[in-house]
Formats: structure tokens, C-alpha cells, sequence
């Protein structure tokens, strides 16, 4: 059976890997023709709105996905025209733009930061006034990684950010007081079954993930909330596949950051931290087949590699460390792999953590 | 680092899947276009014993390897002169001659079997006489799976055995009570660090190995013995990689069956069931980085599905079964993927089998 992914990078590579062993060869479209996936199955060049590329890359597929949430919605309906897409198309429309996100979310009775659509001056003004600083505009479509962002500190940053900013739809976001980030990472088969990895914590910085930490300490008490929401979310969309959902730990309910209807970078753990990896549980979902197992083995520790590497020698030194180079071309602020320390318990994770942080402030100088 | 690996079989591509994410690119060379490792890298069609074909594969080659261990030694002599080769073909002189491997373990005071050399019908009625009945004949070369044994039950069946199999040199081997199979899986790095996994009961029909169990139920007694003999033999050897020693477990000493210098269907286990698998800790190895963990990750039993593949879903309905296609395709007697079931203790394996069993009784039509 032949799977076809839309998108090529680092998701897709591992997607790709996870399938082998199934018997689903995953099809890759992707415009570099040195995408990582290439590694794990076919790879079609082409760009993701050309119709001709997107024809050759449907045909013959018994099921296509994507990798990114940013798939133009045409070409995911034009796939969806020839053969079966899962998540639904519906679930990109819901993901790509943060109003239609939280009003999703809050559709479902799922809690949110307050929040304004700003689409003029003087809305942010309005929004500013109405929910306080600190406040964060976004863009609403096309953010990722930090990009797209300004924190408004004073009423008198606005015209600052409407000048980075403004021109394209924004959202302006109250502050929350929250003691950490979380993500619940769900799964829905055709079926109907669903399954919930245990809570992740999550450390960004810059706006980019940095560690994740699964199960997240202390967090159990919170797993049947942000479970509850993920099911919802699930249901509401008729969605099969892997949904992951960014959560505010606060001292009232989770609140619901955003939500990426793809595998995850707080889920690359599993790989080896889980019984089923996130990968191999989304293929097993878009191709019918029973949900893996979502128990976790032992405790996780995930780094994403950013901008260098560091030498894979001393990381593979630390005892439990797995590395996972995409084979990217380092640049600034790029992801270019990830490292995961996996241990018994939990006590085994920090001087391994220690270890490694070190080595991670000192890449190699070829990374 | 681009790591070449004599022959493209299911072992290459396991050990392709395992070098990717660390950097490790692997090159294959099998004489099959659709050889399973092409999956995993790249692919160069050509026999082992063809210069042209060797000097193509070994071109740019950091290091080179080999994933069976009947590799001509003049290919790997060749390679050799070439680029580095892991293990050294010293490994696979003594291990594809069954007289050079036993003399190889006795020279250790590895114990083996009694056994003596068979050039003639005469010597073959000699050495029946002194070993007794019942004993195995086999040729001294290039067996494996079962092929090339007989099993003489009196002195009369001398003559048939030797029509069947005379004409090639070949190894009379005596009857040894023992209790069961097992074996032991050692790495050794270039830096002469050396790790093994924990003993692994093996269970054959037809000479062909059915499942594995790790760690090997009530053997942790048994542990430092045969990792003393892998140690002997690694570091006779200078070896570098994985070795794999099968033992007899009798009530004297562990006895030494055979050796395979390379990664071991016995070991196929540790991609789900240790810290660090088989596959990446033999590239570890060969590629002079730090050997990975070997600790076990709970319990697991490992199937092989043999002739025909059940039904991939049934399978993947099983918790905790983890299933590994080789994408050949199905003929009697081959090896055509195998399954690991994982758990945390061994309670919860026994369930588990019996499901897996019933559904390898009914392979699916299309298998």
C-alpha cells in the first residue's frame, strides 16, 4: 500500500521510516529535491499548488497525508478528489487560521486566552485596551516557530506592531499567567478508536520548541482534561490520524494554545519513549489499520537540535541517548535533528540531562 | 560517513534503517536489483565475486561491512585492500568452515560438541563409531537454515547420509543432551570496548530459527559464561562489530554451536526490546563511535514469519506486537519478516503469544 504525504521534511522522513516495516511505502511531494524524506520513499518534486505535480504525486496512492498544516487548502481538496485525505481538509481550514482555531476550540467548549481579531489599527487599539498588556499579536495564517509574532508590552507599542505586523488579518492575545506548556498528542483511527499519549512539557525559547519532557512530571492529574479536549476535537472533525494540541498549564483549566493536525515535535519522543511511535500510530490510522499501544516506557527527554550539531560521538557517549540527524543543511534557527534521552525512571534522567546540556552548548564546529 | 554492507538482505536493511539517523549512510551490494536493503540506501547490483561490481561499491567508502557470512573471502580481501573491513576477514575464514570454527573455540577452551572431520565414506563410518548414534552430518561450508545436514539414527544410515551429502568436505557432529538453545549477542568497538545483550532461548524448527526469547527465561547463572566466550573470541578475533555465538545449554558447561560474525536473526529483538538495537550498535562499532546501552527493555519474543505473512492488521491488533515486513516475496521456508512482542514483565508476554500464535497458524491468503 502506497501512502502519500504531502511535504518532505524531517515528519515525513520519519513517517516514512515507521511505514517501511508495515508494508506502507510512503510517497513523498515536496519542492526541494533534497528533502529528507527522500531518505525513507519516493520523493516527487514539485511545488505543493502546481495541479501537475499534485496529479502525479495522487496517482496510484491508496491514502494521502501531510506533514505540515500548511498545505494550501486547494491542493489538499484536489487530493481529496482522487483519493482518500486524512486529517479531513477540514482540519487544515481549522489549523491555518488562529481565529478559526480558537473559535473551534471554543465551538467545543474547549478554554482559550482571551483573544480579539485585529484587522486595522485602530482593532488593536480597541483589543489592546479591552485585554491589558502584556499582549501578543500574531498573524493568523502562516506562523511557525516564533515568526509572525510581536509582544506588546506598553499601549504604546502598537503602531510599532502594526507596522511590523499589519496588512495581512492578525489576532491580538491576552496575556496568561500559566506555570508551563503542555501538549496532549491524540490519535483517531477510521474506526472511531481513539488513544492519548501521557501529557508532554514543553521549554520553547525564541519560539521554538527546545526540550520536551514525557510523561510530563506532575501531570497526571491534568491527563483526562486535556484528553477530554483532544476526543472533542477528534470527534467534531471526523478526523483520523494524529492531532496534536498545545496547552497552558494554569491554575485553572487548560487552556488551549493551537493545534497541528499532523505528527508532532512534542511527540518524537515516542520513538523511542513509547510503546507505538506518533508516526507509526498516524500511518496505522490513515490506513485503517488497529491503533498501537500509547504507554510509555519509561521517561523521555527530547532536545531538538537547532541551527548546529553538536559531535555525534559525544552524544552517543551519554548513556540512553538516541540521535536523530535529518541530514539538514545547518542554518541559523533550523531545526536539524533531535536527541532523546530515555531512562527507567525519572531519577535517571538529569545527570544524563546534565550531560548533555553541556554538549549542547558546545557544537561541533562541522554541525 | 557513507558505511558499505556486503549483501542487501533483510539484515541490510535493518542495518540501513539503524545508520540513517545517526549519519551513517549505508551502501549495499547484492547481486538482487530488488534486494529489501535498497530501501534503505543505495543500492549496487553486482555479485560479491565480480571486481568491477566491488571496486563500484567500495568507491568512497568510509568503512565496509557484510550482513552474511558467506562473503567470498577474496571479495573481502579485495575490499580490504580498499578500505577498512569490519569485522575482519579473519572472522569470516574461521566461521565458514565448521573443522576452522571449532577449532577456533577449542583453541579459546570454548567447549564444543565432540565432532569429527569427514573427507571419506571411511572416515565417516570411523568417526560414527566413536561418537556414536545418533550424531549430524554437515557440510563444512556454506549451510545455514537446516541445509546441508543429515541425521544418521544407527550406523546403517552411513551410506545414504553420504550419498546425499559425500563429495564435499564435511563435520561429523556427536549427540549432545542439552536443554535448549541459546545465544549470546557481544559488540566490540574499535576501541577494543566491548558490551553484550542478555542471553537470548532460541527455539528452531527445521532448522530454521522460529522465535527467540530475551532475556532468556532463568539464565542470568548462565550470563558471565558466555560473555566470557564472546569476549575470548572478540578479542582473538580483533574484532569489531556485533558476533553472534549460538550455544547448547547441557548440565555441564555451556557448549559452542556455531558463530556468525555479523548482526543475528536471534538479536532482531533489541530494535523494540533494549536500549540500543543490534543494527545501530554494529555500526557503532564499525564506524568507531561509542557503543549504545545493551540493557534490555522489559521482556520480548521475537516470531518469524516464515513462507507466508498473517493478516498485517490481525497482527498490529496485538498489544504490544511490533511488525517488521522485509517486503520479499513469499516462497516456502523463507524469511519473510518477523514480529517482536514487547513487555514490561514476562506475565505479560504469555497472552500475548498465544494470540500471536493462533494468528500465525492462519496466514493471510494473500501472504
Amino acid at each position: 500500500m502506497t501512502v502519500g504525504v504531502v511535504g518532505g521534511g524531517q515528519l515525513g522522513w520519519m513517517l516514512g521510516r515507521a511505514g517501511d516495516p508495515l508494508g506502507l511505502r510512503c510517497r513523498f511531494l515536496d519542492p526541494a529535491p533534497d528533502a529528507p524524506a527522500g531518505r525513507a520513499g519516493e520523493l516527487v518534486v514539485g511545488a505543493y499548488d502546481d495541479p501537475g505535480a499534485l496529479d502525479r504525486f495522487a496517482a496510484g496512492l491508496a491514502v494521502a497525508t501531510y506533514e505540515f498544516e500548511n498545505v494550501p487548502l486547494a491542493a489538499a481538496r484536489r487530493l481529496a478528489e482522487r483519493v482518500p485525505v486524512h486529517p479531513p481538509p477540514g482540519a487544515l481550514a481549522a489549523a491555518q487560521d488562529r481565529v478559526a482555531e480558537k473559535t473551534f476550540f471554543e465551538s467545543l467548549g474547549i478554554p482559550v486566552a482571551p483573544w480579539r481579531a485585529v484587522d486595522r489599527l485602530d482593532d488593536l487599539r480597541a483589543a489592546l485596551a479591552e485585554l491589558g498588556c502584556p499582549a501578543v499579536l500574531k498573524t493568523r495564517r502562516l506562523g511557525y516557530d516564533g515568526k509572525g509574532q510581536a509582544i506588546l508590552r506598553a499601549p504604546g507599542d502598537a503602531a510599532d506592531a502594526w507596522a511590523r505586523l499589519g496588512g495581512v488579518p492578525l489576532v491580538l492575545e491576552g496575556f496568561v499567567r500559566f506555570r508551563r506548556e503542555l501538549s496532549v498528542l491524540a490519535v483517531r483511527g477510521r474506526d472511531g478508536a481513539t488513544a492519548s499519549y501521557p501529557l508532554v512539557e514543553n521549554v520553547h525559547a525564541d519560539g521554538i520548541l527546545r526540550w520536551s519532557r514525557a510523561p510530563a512530571p506532575d501531570a497526571a492529574a491534568r491527563q483526562a482534561e486535556a484528553e477530554g479536549y483532544a476526543r472533542r476535537a477528534l470527534a467534531a472533525l471526523d478526523y483520523v490520524g494524529v492531532l496534536a494540541i498545545e496547552l497552558f498549564d494554569t491554575d485553572g483549566p487548560l487552556l488551549a494554545n493551537e493545534m497541528a493536525p499532523r505528527v508532532h515535535n512534542s511527540g518524537h519522543w515516542t520513538i523511542e519513549g513509547a510503546e507505538t511511535s506518533q508516526f507509526e500510530n498516524h500511518l496505522r490510522a490513515v490506513a485503517g489499520l488497529p491503533l498501537g499501544s500509547t504507554a510509555p516506557r519509561g521517561v523521555s527527554l527530547m532536545l531538538n537540535l537547532i541551527g548546529a550539531v553538536p559531535d555525534p560521538a559525544a552524544v552517543l557517549a551519554v548513556p540512553g541517548a538516541h540521535l536523530h540527524l535529518y541530514g539538514k543543511a545547518p542554518r541559523p534557527g533550523r531545526k536539524l535533528g533531535h536527541v532523546t534521552l530515555r531512562a527507567d525512571a525519572p531519577e535517571g534522567l538529569d545527570a544524563l540531562e546534565r550531560e548533555l546540556e553541556r554538549l549542547l552548548r558546545s557544537p561541533s564546529p562541522g554541525g
